[in-house]
């Protein structure tokens, strides 16, 4: 359901339509009394919460969800949060097979795909199983719009790469790329006008269209960079997309098309290019924490999962230039 | 699957992975060779082949199909035609519980609702079963091809049609209305370059838009006057397309933006009016055979069953007046 105040007022009846009794309850700690207000109208039925949620879900924070939902017999997990608060509850719902039902607070799209993430041992490793995806999503602006203006532009961006990445992923299909870019033109608006309503409609747009296309390039580097070198997973998307768009645009031309479409523009990746430096969104990887001499090893982590379809061949001195290109975040 | 050639090289497989051995064969007998051709290599599987097709699946139809299929103990009911062909293979599906496989030969879009109608004492009822939606589509724009044009155009407007209601239908979400968008925006091309791929491609988005939308005031209106004045189906929906946008638009605004947007206007009334005008789709029903005094039954036949939610009122006198305005065709 999708609707300034849903949270409120949707939560309460769609916990009593699942019959649920003991609530796990997931939130970062970032947001307890907002929580605390939203859970309210049921706290009978919250068993148990979880608060040490982390990004790119290490497996210590996993084991340690899953043993407060054994603890408490959890027969339900509610996230309330963004995309790490999400993965805590999938990696909850991965093991103890009990339905997920998720209230986003950002854009980051994890609540309508079947994906899971976790993190070993500096590796992140992701995988599909149905009893992730959530059986309830509450859309609600509101929560979105108290974001800090950094915090939606990244994760904006974010959500714009699920749509552009649909465009070239291996299960692309004509469904997925008409709502992928109806969801990046939705969010072009959003972040040009500083639109939660439109940012939330397009991020559950372009992750819908992500889940049905699985990920390509920019996911496979998004992983590593995220996983082996904790880099923040938003403003990450943010700073690699408009690289990997300029790097896979020569057999690409449905994303040209449609990603210049729907910013307006003749070229997308210049258009993109414009629209995040207009939002403030860091140019290079270095800026995010990647040091240089990790040029060679992220790109060594990132071909072997890499889509042999990928519009352009991404062997591993392809991947050094992308890197590098996205390290020193200088435009062409 | 989707692919100029498929028809000849996927139908054989796909009827092998079914594990069908006694198909019923339904088709048209305007196109025998062809589909001679397209069954030969799987044969010795068809245990029958039922032609006697007619628009709008009298019951008659729908008796003499079925019992083809069971005495040929039918296990699949392959339908090779336009929408007659797989309304009847749909009404054998609807009794019989067997699958579908569908090789579309127009716009009609049929193969992926899981809609069936049936035409008894001169009404025309609808009704939903998951059990007829085809297992199985083969779209091959080698076979739209041939089409002449004037029934191309008809049929795409038919196409048209499905994604234009998409957008004020009960049934309307985010995802529907932009997979209705992108089919709109393809068929249109399609129509003016005379292009089947772009055309079937458009047909088969705006028909799964429609699948998930459900029908509104413009199927209702064209059901009455296929199912009770047997009036020709696609030139029909060509017909009244126009009429009812106009009546529909001032409370429309996302078919508004969408239609316009699509073909690249203004005004979507005005540019859907031109398309028309141009492809040689006749203005009014007068010129497909209504007669002036069955304009006011077919209103009250249609106004019981218009949506309570449809987007302008549709009373009896509104009806009226939108069915004389298709009527006499005279754009305002």
């Amino acid at each position: 359901m999708f609707g300034s105040g849903a949270a409120r007022t949707r939560l309460a009846p769609e916990i009593e339509r699942l019959g649920a009794r003991r609530v796990l309850l997931v939130a970062s700690d970032r947001d307890t009394a907002r929580v605390r207000a939203l859970v309210d109208p049921f706290a009978g039925q919250v068993a148990a919460v979880f608060t040490a949620v982390r990004e790119h879900v290490p497996l210590a924070t996993a084991e340690a969800a899953r043993a407060a939902a054994a603890e408490a017999d959890a027969d339900v997990v509610l996230s309330i949060g963004g995309g790490s608060t999400i993965g805590a509850a999938k990696a909850v719902a991965l093991t103890a097979r009990i339905p997920v039902v998720a209230v986003p607070t950002t854009y980051s799209g994890s609540e309508v795909t079947p994906v899971w993430g976790l993190t070993v041992d500096g590796r992140k490793t992701t995988g599909v199983d149905p009893a992730v995806l959530p059986q309830v999503v509450v859309y609600d602006p509101e929560l979105t719009a108290s974001l800090p203006r950094e915090l939606a532009v990244a994760s904006g961006f974010n959500a714009l790469a699920h749509g552009v990445e649909a465009f070239w992923a291996s299960g692309r299909n004509p469904v997925s790329t008409a709502v992928a870019e109806d969801g990046i033109a939705a969010i072009v608006v959003g972040l040009r006008k500083d639109d939660p309503v439109a940012l939330l409609r397009g991020a559950w747009l372009t992750a819908s269209a992500f889940a049905a296309t699985g990920s390509g390039l920019h996911h496979k580097l998004c992983h590593v960079l995220g996983g082996t070198y904790d880099l923040p997973h938003a403003r990450t998307h943010a700073v690699v997309l408009p690289h990997v768009l300029a790097f896979n645009a020569p057999g690409a031309p449905d994303a040209v098309v449609r990603v210049a479409r729907a910013l307006g523009v003749d070229d997308p990746v210049r258009g993109l290019r414009e629209l995040a430096d207009e939002l403030g969104v860091p140019r290079g990887l270095r800026e995010l924490g990647l040091r240089e001499e990790q040029i060679d090893e992220v790109a060594a982590l990132t071909e072997p999962a890499v889509p042999e379809d990928n519009p352009v061949p991404a062997d591993a001195i392809a991947l050094r230039r992308l890197v590098r290109a996205a390290w020193g975040g200088e435009w062409k």
